[in-house]
């Protein structure tokens, strides 16, 4: 498979779809439909899981009130395979904490049938340095 | 392909030999051998190169004298055709000028032929965010 000319377009538009949901208590449930019911891996903070379900059972664990990606960067890459790789940079507002840098990796892949693409890789980490 | 059970010790051990050259002037032209010729694609501050040339002629223009990679976390995936995802977080310091917090996002295919991996995909950006 080729790579695909509309790669930056994808990617940015994926980020951008992504952390409106996920900032939205009301929508957040949503995440589920990016992901696979098995072929979707994802870390946060090293905390590994995987698909869909398990997925969903992390972020719904997670203990903040209100939560807003602010983002920096948003670099894409086209992958051999006609997958598109996402590298984000940013911040993290939680609650009244203090703002933190974030990472964030994302794989997509074609959906095997019918268009578009599923997340197939998703590395979350808070930048925190000890100078 | 399965996924990788060595993916952890294999991108960790990719990150440690790729900035342990980066950062040696008299090495840093090794890097040359974790590239493909053609299929690797490697966007530095959002600046795109394809193969091992283009991509380093890119590091050889970089204007620093010394410089250091210090790396807070190496996250890995395994992907599910036989490759290796990996994101890492860090600290760059560079000559004299302030520490600056780094993202660097890799991806690591299996050589076609033979044993071991190459880099397909390289993706570098320095966090500096505007608060």
């Amino acid at each position: 498979m080729a790579l695909n000319p509309q790669y930056l377009e994808i990617g940015q538009q994926f980020a951008k779809q992504y952390y409106t949901l996920f900032d939205d208590p009301n929508c957040r449930a949503q995440l589920v439909n990016l992901y696979s019911p098995d072929q979707s891996l994802m870390s946060f903070e090293g905390s590994q899981h995987q698909g869909a379900q398990k997925i969903m059972e992390k972020f719904a664990a997670l203990t903040f009130t209100k939560i807003q990606h602010i983002v920096t960067t948003v670099d894409c890459q086209p992958m051999f395979d006609g997958g598109i790789l996402i590298n984000v940079v940013g911040q993290l507002k939680t609650d009244d904490d203090p703002v933190h840098g974030f990472s964030q990796t994302f794989v997509l892949k074609p959906v095997p049938t019918g268009q578009g693409f599923f997340c197939q890789h998703d590395c979350f980490r808070l930048a925190i340095h000890n100078v």
